[in-house]
Order: C-alpha cells, then structure tokens, then sequence
C-alpha cells in the first residue's frame, strides 16, 4: 500500500500547526472584543440544504462533495460556513437578534486537481445576522482592521457598494439583466486591466460610449471623499452612494481609513450592498486576506421569509500565514521551553520535570534512555532553549547543569534559579 | 424544503462552544506542558488507508464514511486519528523520535441512527512514537492528572497491563487464540458484573475451573502494592507484571495515585501493553472520561516495518463538557462585558465601543437603532454584566451612565473609570 493524502489535501505539521493556531487564536481574541460569540455546526450537512437554490449556486453545487450514509440518507460535506448559518437561523428562531457569531472551521470543494486550490481549507467568518444599519458594516471593516493589526500585518481595505454599482449601471443606461455579468467584468479591472474589461464587455454586447461611461465612473480617483463629490454630481439620489458614504463616514469616525474603490465587486452574486476586501502591504501575499459584504436577501430567501438582513467577512487562515511565514526567519517546531537529559536518573528526572511543569514551564524529557550527546541533538533539531543534565553527582548537592542553547553557555545551579531563568 | 441537520449530527450554539473552546484550550495547554507539539491532518483520507488491515479494523470499517472525488478516486472520512497519525508517520520518515504530537480534530462513525451515539464528534488525542520506556507510559497517566486537575475535575485512572493480563491467562491455561476474547469479557466485570462475565466465559467453552481462576486473579484487591505481591507469588518471570510495577511506580514517584485494576482491558485489540482510563469522582458521567495506552506493534505493521512502538491517550471533550455544565449555574452566552446603548448618539457611541476595545474590553453595541429598554432586555438575555447607555447630555460632559446588570446600580461615570470597573 502506497502512503498518500488525497489529492488537494495537506497535512499541516507541528512547525506549522503552531503558527495556524496563533494566528487563529489572536482572530478569535478580535472577534470577542467586537462582541461576537463562537458557533460550531457540523461538517456533514444534508444535501438538500447545500443544494437549495438560494444556497451556493450551480457552480458550487458542480464541487460538492457527495456521500450517503448507511441508511442510504443524502449527505454532503460543507462548501462554505454561510449556509450553515442560515440553516442554524432558520432551526433556531428563538435567538435574539442581531446574531452576531463566528465560526472557524474546515470546508470542502471538489474542485479539479490540476489547479492549485485546496479541496480542504479553513473558513474563519464573522457574521452579524439581523442588522440593517451601515454601522454594522462599518464595525465589521474596523474589526477586520484590529485583526491585521494584532497580527502585525499592514492592510489596506477596500469598500465598495453593490448597490451604488448598480446604480452607477442604471446611469450608463445597462438594462437590469445584463448587470450582474458586467458587474463581474468589471471586478477585474484591478487585475486584468482596461483593456481586458472592455473586451469582456465587448463580448457582452455593450456599447462602446456605454463602455466609456463605465470606465469613467469606476476608475474615479482621488481622496474617499473627492471620490463621493464626483460620483454625486452624476449620481443624483443614489442609495447606494448614500450606502457608501455612511459607511466610510463611521469608519472615518472610527479612526480606520479605508479605501473606497468603485471598481470593487466581489465575485459572489449573492452581496446586495456594501463589499469589502482587504489587501496586505508590504507582502508578497497579492490576493485578498479578508472579503465580504452584505447579503440582506440571502437568509431569508433561504429559510423563505424577509426580514433577515446580514453583513459579514471572511478572512483567509491560509494566506495569513504565509504572509506571516515569510516575515519569519526561523519555524517554531515545539512550545517546548526545556528539556531534561537524565543521566541514569530517570526516575529523579521525572521528578524534576513534573516540578519544572509545576511551575508553569513547558517541559519535555528524554525518554528513549540515549546518551547525553543524542539528547542534546534531538534538542536542538526542535529549537528547544534550554537544555538540563541530570547528573548523578549534581543531583545529590541538589542542583543541575543548566544549558543555554542560544549562548552555549553553562552553569550548575539549583532548580528554583532554573524556573527564574526559564521564565525570563 | 424542511431545515434539519444529519441524524447524529448536531449544532453547538455559543452558550456551548464558548465552554468546548475552554476546555479543549485547557487540555492544550497541559499537552505543551508535557513537551507535545499540535500535528493537523486532513478530515479526507484515501480509502484503502483507512481500510488497510493494520488500521481501525473490520467492526470500524462498517461505520466507514465512503465518497468519490470528481476524478473517481475513493475517499473516507477518516474514523480515528490514530491512522493518520501512522500514515503521517509513514509518509515522514525524518522526523525526530521520539515524535509526540497531540491532535484535535472530528471524526466520523457512520453507526445505526438508533444507538445514542453521535457520528461526528471531536477526539482529542496525545500520543509519542517512538519511545518504549515505561516512562512514556507513566507520564501520559501523569499528564491526564494534571489535565483534570486544571480541568477542575476528580479523576481516579485505573491502569493495568495488557502483558499482564495474557500473562495471567497463560497461567490459567486459556490457549493463546482464545486469550483476546477473554479479554474482552474480562473488560466487562466492572460494568456487568462477576456472572455476565462467567456465562460470557462458559459461552466461550472455558471450563468453570479455569474461570474460577481467571476471576481471582482479576478481582484481586488491597492496595496497589498489595495486588502486585499477591500476583508476583503465582505469576512468576510475568514481564507484564513487571512493567505495570515500572508504570506504576514512575507514578508513585512523580506523586500521581493510580489505580491498579487487573480487570482493566479496554475494548481494542491493537493494544500491547499497559492500558488506562480515567473515571470522574463526584460526577454523574459515569462513562470514562479519558483512556489509552500501549500499542508497539500497530503504527509498524501499519508502515511494514519494525520499530514504531507508540503510546497515548484519548480524551473525550464532550463527556467531559457535560461533566463540568452539570456544576455550573448558568450557561455564559457571550464572553461581551459591556453593551453600549447608543441613545441618538450612534456615531459617539461606537467611538466609545472603539475604546472601550482599545483597552482590551470585550464590547458590543446597539447597532439596530432600537430604544434604550428593547436594547437592555438584549444585552440581558446575553448574560452581558455591564451596560452603557450613551447619552446625548452626559455625553457633552464627557460621561456615561454605566450600570451594572448584577446589581441593578447605576452610575454617571467618566470613561477612564468604566474601565476601571469592567477590568475589576
């Protein structure tokens, strides 16, 4: 038998395993402090719910994985952590709104191998179901802003308004079902460019002077509010602009400055407002570490009654790390503080680690009855700081050789004097 | 479409999370406290890994989740990680030995629907390979101490030896291919009694002589020195014997009380030589609440080689989330300490909700434009202990009035001092 994964998974090693979970751990701290409490639903929903068609859509249905259970039930493995939530809303209409939940875990896409995208990857989504104000927007886009900034990442956030899109549409003349594939079009421009766009929009059998238009009114710069003063001389009562500038006026309120990007989509056709997207600075991470937006139709077409409005981000556990990863000179392979060597003195060892763990100090011991010089090794392959022999001779004047393993640097000393200097 | 969840499956909503989340943070940290490094492997594995005859078995293989990816490729659900920690194993062969990792993650039972038993659920799993010391035995029992202690919890875990018990059986004269079954009706004596366990014995055509035997042996008592000089007078050169004494005095000297029952053999057959479980005092989880033990020959056979002798323990989150809910009063919803009630005022109110973050207070705010009453029935039924209600007066004077939803008192207090307070 061949030892493989299957294709588009991973094995995530301690080395990296530690950072993921830091990087998460310091997500959740963030999400707590803006009120938001934690969620688990299970990873097998049944398909008929990740196939309902105000769920996922077509294509996502084209990478669910399928299975039955023994009693020949319907079953699949969750493409998103959304879905869920308006199963769990709808199951549960007790809660009080607005829900404001989080929820991290792994979901599932069958995509094809060839490309390189996972078929098993962490979701990390912070939600609020129930609220209609911009201020819920604006308080989303501030926490993703604390959340880059508790890991020291520099991020720059990009808002935008679906609506004001639309509206911008309906100005350049675009009849209401032809919008949704320009709007796409031109959520490429940052990428692909202009000429690109207009091809895209060519093929669509826009108008070249309708093309013009467009171009003109997502390309708008200057300063947010420059920005505003241009799009309100054409956009006259526009909600969506309205919509846009509330939301960046809280957040100018809440000392974060966003970057509002007319051109700004968002690949999902479910957002009808505000979406946002944040981009790292200074990395070589080029994609998007956190998007979003608000979904005031979604839950409620779902669980098919009104009155559900919601705003939400996703944020991107995977390319957070590697952002963080190459910041990084070395991987951290074990929280391990200290290691015990014992020298014939296994049981006293195991004493003097078990006080060592007493003391709050992560403590490992060698077990496999090896020489000092393979223990030291196995020490120094995790990265492990410091290192105590347990001899024989310094154990009966009740003291231990200490080694420094950044310094090399020895010293005999009693075990308290260990605890001291460990803790620093 | 009905909204329902896959039998066996379930929701855990904050109230519950909040309090998972802490117990599986407390086990970790006693996990890196012992020297153990978190691994991460995926939910997805092939198939003919799970089904290889050196994993989880046949009785396991029927419970099996199986899909197809969109290339064909068979998959399952992985059951336990314990055979992706043998795969994992496998597939690196460098990594340093001893290799202790720790391991949380969901598995999948496809079990009948009418059993209690739930088919996702988390296992939480500390294991070395690598070591063959009883000293490696003895500290995974010291380590499940130390867990339940910071767990608040009373545990009593009970030890005992595979080895020993074969020992025993030899000695009784059970024929080596018979042996395993006895085995498994001798784990039954705590839970059925003495006679369930004699019919099981008779069924199993062993004569009432030999019986008699193997339950003397089994039910001896007294003290755990006592048991072992009582065993040692008839089983003479009992390697099994002799290692239980190892583990359990490596215990005695790290000031771990074990339990030494010979009736001990826990339900798996891969198991070697010692086997543990952990029993809660005072509680009404009568189930064990943690267990494992030795198992040399597995992740070896697993690889087809030789030299992977492994041991660990696997603790049951939810059992013991149900032990520490029972004690406690009331569910925490939230872990938000302070609700700012924006009364006219929601721009100044989230530059407070802003600070009241920056000082590291868990803060949440009425963003729903609801009255101060509607929003003060919200932050309660959240269990929140503070709230702030943002007036419009107070706020010109650089005040707010905070109340403390324990005591019902209220205060008009400058900002710097609500901090001061929720910190307390």
């Amino acid at each position: 038998m061949e030892l493989q994964i299957p294709k588009g998974t991973r094995d995530v090693p301690p080395e990296e395993k530690i950072a993921k979970d830091r990087i998460v751990g310091t997500l959740k701290e963030v999400f707590e402090l803006y009120g938001y409490a934690p969620l688990d639903t299970p990873i097998l929903e049944k398909f008929d719910i990740l196939a309902s068609k105000y769920a996922g859509g077509a294509e996502i249905m084209k990478e669910t994985f399928r299975l039955n259970d023994q009693g020949g039930r319907e079953l699949g493995l969750r493409y998103d952590l959304t879905v869920p939530l308006a199963r769990y809303v709808g199951m549960n209409q007790n809660i009080k709104m607005p829900f404001k939940r989080y929820q991290i875990g792994e979901v599932f896409r069958d995509g094809p191998v060839a490309s390189a995208r996972y078929r098993q990857f962490t979701q990390c989504d912070v939600d609020v179901v129930g609220a209609s104000s911009m201020a819920a927007d604006a308080e989303i886009v501030a926490l993703a802003y604390a959340a880059f900034r508790k890991l020291k990442l520099e991020v720059v956030i990009k808002v935008n308004s679906r609506k004001l899109l639309n509206d911008a549409l309906d100005y350049c003349g675009i009849p209401k079902e032809k919008q949704e594939a320009v709007i796409l079009s031109i959520d490429k421009l940052e990428k692909f460019g202009i000429n690109a766009v207009k091809n895209e929009l060519n093929e669509q059998k826009i108008e070249d002077s309708k093309i013009s238009r467009i171009i003109d009114i997502t390309c708008v710069n200057g300063s947010n509010g420059e920005k505003i003063s241009q799009l309100g001389k054409i956009l006259k009562n526009s909600e969506g602009l309205k919509e846009a500038e509330e939301v960046l006026s809280y957040l100018q309120n809440m000392g974060c400055e966003a970057d509002f990007d007319v051109s700004l989509a968002r690949g999902l056709s479910y957002y009808t407002g505000t979406v946002f997207e944040g981009i790292l600075k200074n990395s070589s991470v080029k994609s998007s570490v956190c998007g979003g937006g608000r979904y005031d139709n979604m839950v409620g077409a779902f669980l098919g009654k009104e009155g559900y409005p919601a705003v939400g981000i996703s944020f991107g556990v995977d390319r957070i790390y590697d952002a963080i990863a190459e910041k990084q000179e070395s991987k951290q392979k074990t929280s391990t503080k200290i290691y015990v060597i014992p020298i014939k003195t296994l049981s006293e060892s195991m004493k003097i680690a078990q006080q060592l763990r007493a003391a709050g100090i992560n403590t490992d011991i060698g077990l496999m009855e090896r020489g000092p010089s393979k223990n030291l090794e196995y020490a120094n392959s995790l990265g492990i700081p410091f290192v105590v022999f347990a001899g024989k001779k310094e154990l009966e004047q009740g003291k231990l050789k200490l080694r420094d393993m950044g310094s090399g640097k020895e010293e005999t000393v009693e075990i308290k004097e260990i605890i001291k200097k460990v803790r620093e």
